[in-house]
């Protein structure tokens, strides 16, 4: 939160900080007939298509950390969120509702800049902001973002569609979020705990030093680019598009690998086989798995946060969908009584469990 | 919140509980075609309508205070508040996401209560509950709702479309459901003395039977009915469909009268002249106004929570408006460059002010 150039948002009121942070808006589809400005937003879409609709609620302190990610990367990857739901159901993202309640800690310049990274998502995805609520919070930051989108009737992909045989599919690499989330927290635990020593000390000039400093992440850059700015994969979608690929059954993977895919066999009635081996990794995030004394494997099933696509495609097209960049075929679609397992390298079978972040757990 | 019988939402997890609140739903309408279960619901609409779609985010503390208002009730009136929103469109509510955020204070009990207001609502407007999201909170409860509904597309009422000599009509009466919030906070205010005071003297038997305590609410009934259980109007846009009204601009009264006659008349360049004697009162408002020493035409100008409907309709309309039950003329829309103006019964003319509830003001 930016302590200079302070504008309270009590100056605008609920309705002028709406009118200020979306007057700008261009909107850019036809299918959105009114935006922002009245009761409900007004949309009209083509008979041949369906209708996608998708709304995420994130809760300062459980779903980020406002210490560490400025709020113009919280606008982006809120967003970001959003519109990997739409892609997952094969669809294109065309509008999208924003509200936020916020605390008085909160200036107009911060709304700013969570409107900037949104704007950003949004631009770069050819979705319009056409409407939210905007209202106050006794606490911390609630964001709610409802995202609505459109794809042919024929197109639109479920979860429960994997067949016996079907390939399973990832793209990109997975558990580098996780890793991310880990630097970051190490880093403020780190912080913490020399903030705390220096004041202990009275050495106030030490303290005022180490809240200029800036954690040295070279050599992070992924991991953190991956945990901040996650990119929803419009590209893979597209990608299959040309090929004519459908798949048969998809799924974006925001808790974990193994949650994700044990949603698609339960809904499909089927059982899988994945081989570790084949899990798509990136350097960066063995190498701090390594550090961190963690299992790379584990963190790429139940890390969370990567947005990357989880889908089956038929057999018989194992060459068209491995000409694709950056989609990697991981395992197979069994029958349900064969349960959900992953190969390990050393040939071992372990039952896939859902151990993916579960914010309603203990 | 129930204290008996409680069980933990740790014991089914977030993807349980969503399973478990809403395993029993029947989807009512052709244009759901799939619901909660996936990345996101699936909606098709023909081509005649219009999809209208509203959000709006609730935070405990903010818009309701759990020490007054059953879960029950909050499910109904969360439902409502985007209902009504649909209707201030001219338009028929048809979908409904429902994400929630919740601290561990809370149980599956607590949740089946507040799905039952809920869906209570949603099955007497024809609604389908269509997904949602349920997380966690480290403080209060967050409820964001996102209504989707359609309207065929000469049909919609903007905000934007009063035109000079329109009669400016009402339905219903207003700063009941503000009253009944007096009511509520005064009582609550009263029992916390009494505990107070119970504890000081440690009177444990006096303090557990003011615990037990239900205070006397009899000849108030109506205002708390509003407060905690209010109507969306659709029995008004029924009536004014079947009189072939289509009103020249619309919007549901939530910030209180005045605020919202001033968007109308902001966003359709008017101004407008409104008459104090006109404006609808319940008897029991006007009562408890004089019993707090409120100036009621205040109350009903600037309480808020009214969910009433307010439109505009051409002057030859005035007979056939009249005749529909409900619904009051208060008064004209003039040149912009007259102003707002409520006349009071004495007949001076005074400037309207949004001085409604805005919870951004300090």
């Amino acid at each position: 939160m930016q302590e200079t150039n302070r504008t309270e948002i009590s100056t605008l009121g609920e309705f002028g900080l709406i009118k200020h942070l979306t007057k700008d808006i261009q909107l850019k589809n036809e299918s959105t007939r009114y935006g922002v400005g009245d009761d409900c937003a007004v949309l009209e879409y083509p008979e041949s298509k369906q209708i996608l609709v998708t709304n995420d609620l994130l809760m300062e302190g459980i779903h980020f950390d406002l210490t560490y990610v400025p709020l113009k990367h919280l606008g982006y990857k809120s967003a970001m969120v959003n519109l990997s739901d739409i892609y997952a159901m094969n669809g294109t993202p065309r509008q999208m509702v924003v509200s936020i309640a916020l605390g008085r800690r909160f200036c107009v310049e911060d709304m700013e800049d969570f409107y900037a990274g949104l704007k950003m998502a949004c631009d770069a995805h050819g979705v319009d902001i056409v409407g939210g609520d905007t209202t106050s919070s006794l606490t911390g930051l609630a964001i709610s973002i409802t995202c609505i989108g459109e794809a042919d009737k024929e197109k639109v992909v479920y979860r429960n569609g994997a067949k016996e045989n079907d390939l399973i599919c990832v793209s990109g690499d997975l558990g580098a979020a996780y890793m991310g989330l880990q630097l970051l927290e190490r880093e403020k635990a780190v912080f913490d705990q020399q903030i705390r020593e220096a004041r202990k000390t009275g050495n106030k000039k030490l303290e005022e030093e180490l809240r200029q400093a800036q954690p040295d992440f070279s050599g992070r850059e992924y991991l953190l680019e991956r945990q901040l700015k996650p990119e929803a994969r419009r590209d893979i979608i597209q990608a299959l598009d040309e090929a004519h690929i459908r798949p048969t059954s998809m799924i974006d993977i925001s808790d974990g690998l193994s949650s994700e895919l044990l949603h698609i066999c339960t809904q499909s009635k089927v059982g899988c086989r994945i081989y570790e081996e084949r899990i798509p990794l990136d350097y960066q995030t063995a190498v701090m798995a390594e550090e961190l004394d963690m299992n790379v494997t584990t963190c790429a099933l139940n890390g969370g946060e990567d947005y990357e696509l989880l889908f089956t495609v038929p057999l018989g097209l194992h060459e068209e969908v491995c000409q694709i960049k950056d989609i990697k075929v991981i395992g197979h679609i069994t029958k349900a009584d064969l349960g959900c397992a992953l190969i390990s390298r050393d040939g071992n079978e372990f039952e896939l469990k859902a151990q993916g972040w579960n914010p309603l757990k203990d």
